[in-house]
């Protein structure tokens, strides 16, 4: 079998059918809440609004960050344009991140001219020992927990060490908590300290993916000014009728959170079960929507399972992660049923039963 | 009287009152068409959209510029963040661009890691021997007519001269035609070439800044694949319900574009009047809605003007045009009429009359 050379999911965009399961895209497939579109007026005032964001969206959200005002934030085309900006603003220098990461971490850290340094994720969750030996060469580190790829919640007291040890380095601290409401294990803890950034979205909470809002906070009066001005120049304000949605939804009750969760806990139950049948080795999911097995041949296996299956993975390779394949359960218990046995068959194909 | 450090149109923002007259400000002032808001359904699929912006404006916008299709196209948060784009994926090396210039050029070209040359534009416009001795030092020009801030056209004879000059050299053109639809003494000319990249907006010609849609265009793929890539990664698709609001516009009959025009001319017809009446030096806009007079004392004018008649107006030093200033005429007569008679009283001041 000829294996193309899978050098990103752009490979499998748009060439779904209507049998195909895709484990791919890591989007909900559930519906925004009614109470996202409500009122909502086309006829509004459309010029240009302040690039830091919509200040009724931006005093909202300071509610949820205590000590915070509206002047602590700054509204974003997704998390990825809160992330693209501030790694074209931060110090020149390394920044420590883990690994495996999100596949577009390491472009965007090089583009915005910034050297990914990478600590290996141990079980899918930060060493602190190799944390603590990489962090003394870096201006910044990135976490991103609940973990896009792997799955994995880092406990409270691993967050509480590296808030000390970069307070006490005066390393910035980005944290990418767009998974914050989908923890399967406890509440999210939100990082502190004076140059903590944390990068959040209306996104994977609310269903609103190809909306694109999202935002950073930072109590880092520079860095939010810093920001201001580069997304003055390479954006301007986002989407003010997107914004109108997002300050919508927050008023949606806490049932809804709650709802979904319960929704992605019994997918995630369902499939951890079903692929550690399989005799899969993995990591338990404890937050987002991810699981990352590790497989024998893993590009084999990944285009074999599209083209034979018509089932879409994703190569670990795309986030670090040679050995594995990242699979999305944003489907129904129905759809990761049929997707198993797919993956089953696939497996059994190549190890020729 | 105390001069501030003036060193962007940010010092002005949000700070207008009832009786502010904002000449600063380059945005219509007009109601968009109600044919953008028509049949706009909140209850769209909200997942993620191609990187590449949807199919359907693609389509439609394809037919604009002969011999392409939806696949020439990528659909952005503005023109800004085309630009912004492109910077980041063109050859490294030099830009030339005219000066004055737009405000934002310079730092996005520069955080994009290009180097910016400039070639002095002649009353308001290209000086094909300064141009034609820089270019060949250069790996892309970028052309801005109608340009903002000098409100001055291009003669077709000098982007013809560009369109061969940059082809035998195999030198990237983009042309920002954001205000294409605003010129008042013929129609728009969209430069062609192997390398052209436009990019444009429905910002200004459908006055709807605040919605961010804007696109580039090229027949370069790699270009355009490159452009995909990045925004991948960045900012991924732009805000789905603006797409939908800006393929609406393309049905805005072509009388809506042919009324504003009527508006903007009789505007422009106006203040260029005037200004000259009050015995300013400037170029008569040809396009856009901005006029960039020679002014005494710059910094102390727009600095007074403010203060003292409540009237703001942007120093021509953010655009490379140092004893200029540039006022936009994104007003009613009415109150052009009004900031005339305080500009007046202003520069009487300032002359001790």
């Amino acid at each position: 079998m000829d294996i193309p050379n899978l050098t990103s999911p752009a490979q499998f965009i748009g060439k779904q059918s209507k049998d195909t399961i895709s484990f791919g895209s890591g989007q909900p497939d559930l519906p925004p809440p009614e109470e996202a579109f409500r009122g909502i007026s086309m006829r509004r005032d459309m010029r240009y609004g302040m690039i830091q964001g919509e200040e009724a969206l931006r005093e909202k959200l300071s509610r949820e960050y205590s000590g915070s005002t509206a002047q602590n934030f700054v509204i974003t085309n997704g998390a990825s344009e809160a992330l693209d900006l501030l790694f074209r603003v931060l110090p020149r220098g390394n920044l420590l991140l883990g690994k495996p990461y999100y596949y577009s971490y390491v472009p965007i850290i090089k583009a915005g001219g910034l050297n990914p340094v990478c600590t290996e994720l141990e079980e899918g969750r930060i060493n602190m020992e190799d944390f603590e030996s990489k962090v003394r060469e870096c201006k910044a580190v990135l976490i991103n927990s609940p973990s896009n790829p792997t799955g994995r919640v880092e406990n409270i007291k691993t967050l509480k060490e590296i808030e000390k040890i970069t307070h006490d380095l005066g390393v910035y601290v980005i944290s990418d908590e767009v998974y914050k409401d989908l923890i399967y294990e406890r509440e999210n803890y939100i990082i502190k300290g004076e140059h903590v950034i944390t990068v959040n979205s209306f996104s994977k909470t609310y269903c609103l993916c190809g909306l694109r809002v999202g935002y950073l906070w930072s109590p880092d009066k520079s860095i939010v000014d810093n920001c201001i001005e580069m997304k003055t120049h390479t954006s301007m304000n986002t989407c003010l009728l997107a914004q109108d949605v997002a300050l919508n939804t927050m008023d949606t009750p806490k049932s809804y959170v709650a709802n979904q969760l319960k929704i992605w806990k019994e997918r995630r139950d369902f499939i951890y079960k079903e692929l550690l049948g399989l005799g899969l080795d993995l990591w338990k999911p404890e937050g987002a929507f991810y699981v990352l097995p590790k497989i024998n041949k893993p590009r084999e296996f990944v285009w074999r399972l599209y083209k034979q299956y018509n089932t879409i993975s994703y190569l670990g390779e795309w986030f670090g992660a040679p050995d594995r394949v990242r699979f999305s359960y944003a489907l129904s218990v129905n759809q990761i049923e049929e997707g198993i046995g797919r993956i089953k068959k696939c497996l059994d194909g190549m190890n020729g039963k």
